[in-house]
């Protein structure tokens, strides 16, 4: 499975940006010291120079670092020794297996574009999440990474959730497109034109489920999710808040006793919901596997997506999506 | 307050479309003759002519109905005797002061805007709803009449919000955009120019909170939160279908016996987050007071709704609106 292998170690190595997100890089090393690897995993950060003393891990000293507000294409140019780009480039040199970053959204979607390059056929890269549902979780995509698509953009992200949910062991994958409504003429043109092409699709990979309305979706009945990154992004947010809203008003309408009772199941849930502490979102359609955190995540819940990138690291899960993409487009123009 | 009175009883009217929805029409006849209306109000409900002879409330037969599969443009100019039309066109007449339906959306926004008119300096009217939030509930607009906006539309939102805060009581509101970050260069281009205008306005009549993303709005430190139709649908809808995600996690993992014991304040919270129980969605924009309820309100929800309209009636609540408006764009120009 391994080939191309320039690293003389035969372990797997996470590259994990410290910087430009809220947690401080110290808080981030101090976690990522204690979090248990799956053996043959090694994690290398990438920080400003002072960070690296202490760092009890391997150490990437880097000269700078783009911020939450910098301008995602400016500051890549201008900031071509940032931890962020050092990062990719080395990930593309496979001197690491995978990447981490809880930085700017971004700045990581275009540089994983520019430097790592597109899967073959794909225009834009997605960002995909899985949020959980009364059955089997849903896997939704695009949840950020292109704010305002064509209905090719939402027809290559249904490819790719497939691709994804493949790897995953679900055979024929259901997939529905996020709407506000089920009838076919719901919603933005876009929407209406990835309807029409991929309900027609001969031999698609997938289930075509239609539309599917937001009130739905927790039903469990569709594997993928389709929708634009500004309206996936609000979706999973939107979900976030209104958990910690429910339980919220849990905590003063539950005896204190039976709250307390309940209370690691409620966190449990919680957890689920609030994809800060879920293996954050894993950029699909680039060569290489990148996962964003969002920048607000805590230290845990970036140790958590350090643990998920170690995972797919060990899986060759950026070979795996190539492999069944290809598929995908042979099985399309049979 | 009331001019232009042109028919003889003293009392409010409510128009209730019967048709055009999931529920029977005798099966929502059936609730509101049970409801309790507020004294000087009385409903009037528009139906085909076989629902008359059992209805036990005043009845208009009309010839045709609206189905929510038909084309809004289209069935309005050859459905002109549908109980959709000429509801509106009663309250347009003054025979109504409010009128309830659960009918086609697109189908009442447009018949709305064509029948009633939009008030002076409205380009589209928008549906408004409430939802909680851990403190002041927040208002949502627009919730599904503009799937496809312009920055303009998104401003005059943040007016007709502010007027709705207003009536309420809120002397000046505080106002946000609904985006995928704080920060103003986040989200669709609409939503950039919207930040901008909004932010130099002078002398606004709200307080303005820049950007909110989903996991905070209901943290309840906006009291208008503006969104474009499809993002602010999705974002009602997904609120939703997490509740009942929630609620059904939590009846595995409480006892039973305390789940019971807690269940009126569970259904209490779900029916909050459950717009279809709710008061319905509020046009806004329009010479008139239209609710929508959703098409798949249980026959309470729809009850809700009418309950919802005659309070308004009551309050003159359209009259209300446009005189905030008047003021608001006053105050502009001063």
């Amino acid at each position: 499975m391994r080939k191309n292998r320039v690293l003389s170690h035969v372990g797997y190595r996470v590259g994990v940006d410290l910087m430009g997100n809220e947690n401080s890089p110290e808080a981030l090393l101090a976690i990522l010291r204690v979090t248990k690897l799956p053996v043959g995993v090694e994690l290398v950060a990438f920080g400003l120079p002072e960070f690296e003393k202490n760092a009890g891990i391997s150490y990437v000293a880097v000269k700078e670092f783009i911020s939450p507000e910098d301008h995602p294409l400016i500051s890549l140019r201008q900031k071509r020794e940032s931890s962020l780009s050092v990062g990719l480039r080395q990930l593309k040199a496979k001197k690491l297996d995978a990447f981490v970053s809880a930085g700017n959204t971004g700045a990581l979607v275009s540089g994983a574009k520019m430097i790592l390059g597109n899967l073959p056929g794909i225009l834009r890269p997605a960002l995909l999440a899985r949020m959980p549902t009364k059955k089997q979780p849903v896997v939704v995509l695009d949840v950020g990474a292109v704010v305002q698509v064509r209905a090719t953009h939402l027809i290559q992200f249904a490819l790719l959730g497939t691709a994804y949910c493949k790897i995953q062991g679900i055979e024929k994958p259901t997939v529905g497109l996020l709407n506000i409504g089920s009838e076919p003429l719901k919603g933005t043109s876009e929407l209406r034109e990835a309807y029409q092409f991929l309900k027609n699709m001969k031999n698609p990979p997938f289930h075509f489920a239609g539309n599917i309305e937001g009130k739905s979706v927790f039903d469990g009945n569709v594997d993928v999710l389709i929708a634009d990154g500004f309206t996936g992004n609000i979706f999973l947010k939107t979900a976030e808040g209104i958990a910690s809203l429910i339980l919220d008003r849990f905590g003063t309408i539950l005896p204190r006793t039976e709250f307390q009772k309940i209370h690691p199941q409620i966190e449990d849930l919680q957890r689920n919901l609030h994809y800060a502490e879920y293996p954050g979102a894993l950029l699909v359609g680039v060569q290489g596997t990148v996962i964003k955190c969002h920048g607000y995540s805590t230290p845990q819940g970036f140790a958590n997506a350090v643990l998920g990138a170690a995972e797919l690291a060990l899986r060759d899960f950026s070979q795996q999506l190539k492999i069944q993409m290809d598929k995908s487009v042979r099985f399309r123009s049979d």
